[in-house]
């Protein structure tokens, strides 16, 4: 059984050793897998877009822990959201609905421990005996009460307008190349094959062909893939961030930043 | 069986993974854990403040490999430690008497190995063997000779006089929250319930109230509460040391600085 | 089992818990331990430096991924390459040349996956397909069409002149600690036992023992030692780098800075 963590504490501090030590006590024979523990402090944008990249790679049942942002509050619930066979742990603070793209399964409140209301680390007094409990093969109903939403936080989609698509960036890795929100889907669907041209905000240069690979243009040229999640991205073959090279760097570009693509009549 | 590994090796080079390697390659089937790898190089106090808050999260059995100033000299000697249940590697640099709070229930000289003297690494060269001999249920007086103590080494606590406590900073975590050295116990048993006022050296800003949870104060607030090791903690909510948000910077409070804690008769 | 993970993609990002999932979906028992994905981006020199003091550490039949530099393109070919009773896959960018000090003793050419020629993500979507095979027992052979030879890269070697060594610096590590490409070896069979003096370029000091430990000089003074790779090494005994006190910092040393040995006649 798999139970992964996600979290912006960093690996320092005593806090990820300590969520571990408690897993480990509880199910010795359970593996633990970090996703990130790098993610920047209380960026459930940034935690949304590694979740979602990753949980798909994961066998059926695994627990994912997501300890960013996880102090409840009155609007942020601690839930259990099942959804693609797998259970994910983690605060009501918009963060689900950035990391699905469909409603989950399932949807549970976790009830409160009458016995003490002094949990200031959640991710391991809370969510660590819930993510147990599930690994046992526990019921979320047993822990919680079954309700019907999460919280909904949209990020901007990408605007269509004729034979232009305007989208934005959304990621940025640590190579320094831009992945945006733009998808195949829409980028297909929109241009139909046609010849298109790629802006970037705050750069004169423009793209007019999408490669398969990195490498297949030269060190230090700019070129667009469709990356692993399927979203544009829009890269410095072997340029890093840091060095001067990345694409990021070298266009000027910062997340939120407009990518927009026309595409011939 | 879990093997855990501290050290301030970092995972840029190869040590980390060399020890990894070595430990598997005796013992196929125990699992390691890091604890972390990012302790600054040679702080034996950062290293026990993340052992101590770590330790009791883990099973019984469990064994602590301890890579931080690890070098053997002529007065740190290399041991094994029993407390609590769990064994404890490393040299005898102070850092024993930092994570525990009892006296250890055994303690083990290591033996010399004759057939070489050339250890530039011991962690890896002598902490494996000695953890893999334990991890297969070997005893310590196999490979050591018991020994009586372990060299003290005493950090500031908290000064009482009347209806004061001076305690101090004695470690700011990543977010830039101020960990203290006073204690929820120290600070019942003079408070007694009766209102107070914390000071913060180098601020004119002070707390009247303890709380349970982080979200408790609204976001950039300061907020004071016993942290999971029990110990008073001063944050701000939502802060985040290196934005210009953290505690530690909007105070410019330093680890070892005064935190005064005065009760009202 | 084990399969190990060397990479340039940090920790901030997806990339590596996305091939961690990918390996645990098709092998959930298989052992994944990360060498190192702090590799500065597309440093193969650096990847094959951690690799080869690690892998001899590890078991018998583990499996390398190496994640460093690995986009195929017309001159790198995806390989396997046997050497030690262990398999490691990667592109053949140079970076097997660096590792291993004798030749493979077995080379495949990974075949061309003819349903999809779209991976941006070699290390993903190839290298963890092959890793799981082998993990499973499969033969190279069926995955791959062996091949004679990988690419040749060579590093300086130390030159040899009467009772002079002139050797370089390979590797600075985290402390600081200089590693050099000169082997005890050479250093024996040039010196003969005779007594000698180190210098670096860019510095008046000469250093003129080799030490055992660097606990046998005083804290801050500089020490020659043969490290774990039983290369050359020299150091601050507990300088670190960062805080102004390493030896790359003291000496004004960077890497392919020149170390000359001089033995007495």
């Amino acid at each position: 059984m798999l139970i992964t963590l996600t979290s912006d504490m960093g690996l320092e501090d005593y806090y990820v050793a300590a969520i571990k030590g408690a897993i480990y006590n509880q199910l010795p024979n359970v593996k633990v897998v970090d996703i990130s523990h790098d993610i920047p402090p209380f960026d459930i944008v940034h935690a949304s877009f590694v979740l979602k990249n990753t949980f798909k790679e994961f066998p059926k049942n695994t627990i994912h822990i997501i300890g960013v942002d996880a102090e409840k509050n009155q609007t942020n619930k601690h839930l259990i959201v099942k959804n693609y066979d797998q259970y994910f742990i983690g605060a009501d603070n918009g963060i689900f609905s950035l990391i699905f793209d469909k409603k989950p399964d399932g949807i549970w409140n976790i009830n409160r421990n009458t016995e003490s209301e002094n949990y200031s680390f959640p991710t391991k007094d809370i969510f660590v005996s819930i993510a147990c409990h599930l690994a046992r093969g526990g019921l979320p109903a047993v822990v919680g009460n079954e309700i019907q939403d999460i919280k909904s936080k949209q990020l901007f989609r990408p605007i269509v307008d004729m034979n232009t698509i305007k989208g934005m960036v959304g990621y940025i890795d640590k190579y320094g190349n831009l992945i945006t929100n733009i998808s195949k889907k829409i980028f297909n669907e929109v241009g139909k094959g046609k010849a298109f041209k790629i802006f970037l905000t705050k750069s004169e240069y423009s793209i007019e062909k999408i490669h398969q690979n990195y490498n297949e243009v030269v060190e230090g040229e700019r070129i667009a893939i469709f990356g692993s999640g399927d979203f544009l991205e829009i890269a410095i073959n072997k340029g890093v961030k840091g060095s001067g090279g990345g694409a990021s760097q070298l266009f000027g570009i910062s997340i939120n930043d407009i990518i927009t693509i026309e595409f011939k009549d």
